[in-house]
């Protein structure tokens, strides 16, 4: 379990990198930063969010808990080619938004010696980058354990803790198909829901006359095209199957209102309200 | 012009005809409230937005000014059905969320001595009825005036000035067709696409993992079954026109994610990105 001795070492202070370092200095625990940009590791110093900063990655030599908050294949290559600098032990945790892949590509490179729990934290925001770190984002976000067969219940333990030093809201674990499944669903779906209405046509003429709903519908349309291309690719059966379902419902909607069957567009809002009624008591 | 001497009628006390009410009387105008439910008429009366109350049409006699807070066919039968009650002169204003269909039926039944001014107050909320009732969303809400070559310049003028001592953030003009096929698309093509996200799938067992991103992009899910099937046949030929072309974007990004094609997903990522900014600078 973490105390204040455990070393902790975050590679990649990134938005979301940025946010657990300052998150964990907040409560008090001191960590280390490592960034390939100097820039990032400065800023993070002059916050005062990491104890030692640097771009060498033996800085991560010594650490006990090893945080990785990059890109998925960013991550892999990570590991794959800085691992052997790592003391036996060492307990590899991430951030990545697509468990299946990643858990295992990880799987078949990591030293025996060496455990990897997988986590998402399930928080962002549209902009990218330390300067947009924000640890509040924690306090309303989900934290998602994706455990396997092959995780000690200790590291599950340590992810758990780790959660809660973060201070997010609510930790759930999921095996890598259940959280692919669901992030598909909840995550990648809206966000190219978002997308495409943005880019079904120029709209922009039409901003004068936007109300709430299309504004809470495209907030997510300003999304790091680095990131989410590549977290698409890594669930793509999963998420071609979910956006193919949602235009089959709104092409069947369109025939509804061709044919006039108002009586089956009731049904379906009353469906509608009733399901985000349930959401509402939960969230 | 209105003055504080002007007899202001409103017909229809539910959500939007109860806010008006509340925003005239804290306007410091007294109106009126005609509305088949007496329980209506009764809560008007006590929260003081209305100086008398009937469920008795003949209380529109002497009116100058009529706002209809109706559904579009309720709103043309009680014009067919009352209009003979109005003096010479009355001028008749609605809140309906199309346009094209109600003018031109208006404008074949509607007595010559009598003008009617079409406007959409673009404000509402998930629930329906005079007690959720709420003058204040009209301070970040846009007021559309439909106005056509018939409308003189003194109704188009005291329509801004409903819109005025309602407090509306914006004021705009638009032709029936324009206003008919912007309305498809900000407004009833979101709704529709929040209602088949959460009918695509039973989903509730996810609401425990939900972010921000599903509980923005399906608030508008909790939707009015009464009147919206209505508003969705009324425009029919601009909205199912706008429903296949998301449906069709969205199995464009399928298709991408299938192929592989990266390079056009972050192309389009970027785009949406660029829009969705000059949103954020008008709005």
């Amino acid at each position: 379990m973490i105390d204040k001795n455990t070393v902790i070492t975050i590679v990649g202070l990134g938005l979301l990198g940025g946010s657990y370092a300052q998150a964990f200095a907040r409560a008090g625990y001191g960590v280390r930063g490592i960034d390939i940009d100097e820039d990032a590791v400065s800023f993070a110093k002059e916050q005062g969010w990491i104890t030692e900063g640097s771009t060498d990655v033996s800085l991560a030599a010594d650490t006990d808990i090893l945080i990785c908050a990059l890109y998925p294949h960013v991550f892999i290559s990570w590991v794959k080619e800085n691992q052997h600098l790592l003391k036996p032990g060492t307990l590899i945790t991430d951030v990545t938004g697509v468990k299946r892949s990643v858990v295992s590509q990880l799987s078949s490179i990591i030293r025996p010696d060496i455990e990897y729990i997988a986590c998402h934290p399930m928080a962002g925001r549209e902009y990218k980058g330390i300067r947009y770190a924000d640890a509040s984002l924690f306090e309303k976000a989900n934290f998602i354990i994706v455990s396997t067969e092959h995780n000690t219940k200790e590291a599950i333990q340590t992810a758990e803790q780790i959660a809660q030093i973060l201070k997010f809201k609510k930790i759930s674990c999921l095996t890598p198909e259940q959280h692919d499944e669901m992030i598909a669903f909840l995550s990648q779906l809206t966000h190219i829901v978002a997308v495409s209405l943005m880019n079904v046509k120029d709209n922009t003429h039409l901003a004068d006359f936007t109300g709430d709903s299309f504004r809470d519908l495209t907030r997510i349309a300003r999304i790091n095209e680095d990131m989410w291309p590549e977290l698409f690719m890594l669930n793509g059966d999963y998420l071609t199957s979910e956006i193919e379902a949602l235009a089959a419902e709104l092409l069947r909607f369109s025939d509804l209102i061709r044919t006039g069957n108002t009586e089956e567009m009731k049904r379906l809002l009353i469906q509608s309200t009733e399901r985000r009624k349930a959401f509402e008591g939960q969230s």
